[in-house]
């Protein structure tokens, strides 16, 4: 059933002076529909680990290539498909405004223990994740 | 010595497709000039309270007036007084581009103690807080 | 019919360290619900006057209280009602979540022709724009 | 005398709920970087070409690898280098805090005529501007 599909509007926040959306508001529509990926997975975003410590997905990597120009008011269509590894989750996101192409991004997040002031420490997915997960993995 | 003054650059994310700086940007400048004036007067954004609970300033009101617009790569001066009750801190901001007033606002905040998922406590403001503060209220 | 009703869920970046809403996030948010009312109401955002020159709707003023916190995944039911005078437009919005009261705010803004390089020329607002936005009119 | 280097500030806004600073944030403060090099360079941010239109840089790739979390006041260092191709620039930061490198990023950018509702075109970047961006090219 992937991938994940669901559509954003170019607010004019998301407007710079060129007339066009910023290049980082495509970074802020990825998280926000990995959340809603999440959400519909039954996955929590934010999840208690042992000792009351949050888990949660810090980001390792982002990247985005642009190949059109989205405007005030356009509405996004964006699909999402998501490759589960040991610790780390990939999303993979194309975005497309009335049929044509317009960006591609990924997400890496890995699954971390949250220690208040020290570094983040990946733990493995559990594999009731994975199983909701994986309807989302990209196609052969 | 009051008002406290400092100048900000229109970022390009700053602005939006109508060419010029976004009103909300605004909020987020004068924020950032209040932290910079609680660190130049020595005061601490975020306090250390009993039981190891965070002492912050959430906010309760805040407003902007517009009276011309700011474009790209302008450099804003901003000057700011506070005004200090018994649990809050009044911030009043003016904007100005090359001596023009472009904009006028208010920030509202509170001191308080942030309980873990509770509404915000607030506290009185301590006196050395209050003394460290003075030197930026408005003048008669 | 008023006021007009409609959500916005919170996002991450919607979020800070404090764990909560960003207050300048609300200022987003009234404005792309704004521009919901207008596109439900068949009023363009932004029309085009004579001589080719935009018409816009630059902000004069924006404020908001705030009563309450609200935190990552909060779903926003916002209520909104605008008042129409000769060439202004004022929106005043109402935030609750799960039927407590959060925040309230107002944006006035202007009807203005986008002469370029120079100030916007507040124009009347036509006649059958005020007609589309009189359903939302506060009630008595 | 490659890199360019400079500092930024982590504000209150560019935090989130996970009490670090948001991926997004990165983006936004590597082109205000890539603007304040432009500016010291000499070289416009927009230009004016034939026919009165602007000359811009529109991006068409943006990357960035975390390796620590930062927080809110944290002073980031921030170096830069561009590698000027035909029509494109690509601008590689560094950024670090304390001496612990914490990301690092990349955007490339192309310059452009922009068409008013048409796709930007490429353009070659002139000499003059080849010139001033020599001394921030990666060092062998």
């Amino acid at each position: 059933m992937a991938p994940f599909t669901t559509r954003r509007r170019v607010e004019f926040r998301d407007t710079d002076a060129a007339g066009i959306a910023h290049f980082s508001a495509f970074f802020v529509w990825m998280e926000s529909v990995e959340h809603e990926l999440l959400r519909a997975a039954g996955v929590p975003v934010i999840d208690r680990g042992p000792d009351g410590l949050d888990i949660s997905w810090p980001r390792v990597g982002a990247t985005c290539d642009y190949t059109a120009a989205v405007r005030f008011g356009d509405e996004l269509d964006v699909a999402v498909t998501v490759t589960v590894g040991r610790t780390s989750a990939t999303y993979a996101f194309a975005f497309s405004e009335a049929g044509r192409p317009v960006a591609a991004g990924r997400i890496v997040a890995v699954r971390c223990l949250m220690h208040p002031g020290r570094k983040p420490e990946p733990v493995p997915i559990p594999a009731d994740v994975v199983a909701r997960l994986t309807p989302y993995r990209p196609q052969a």
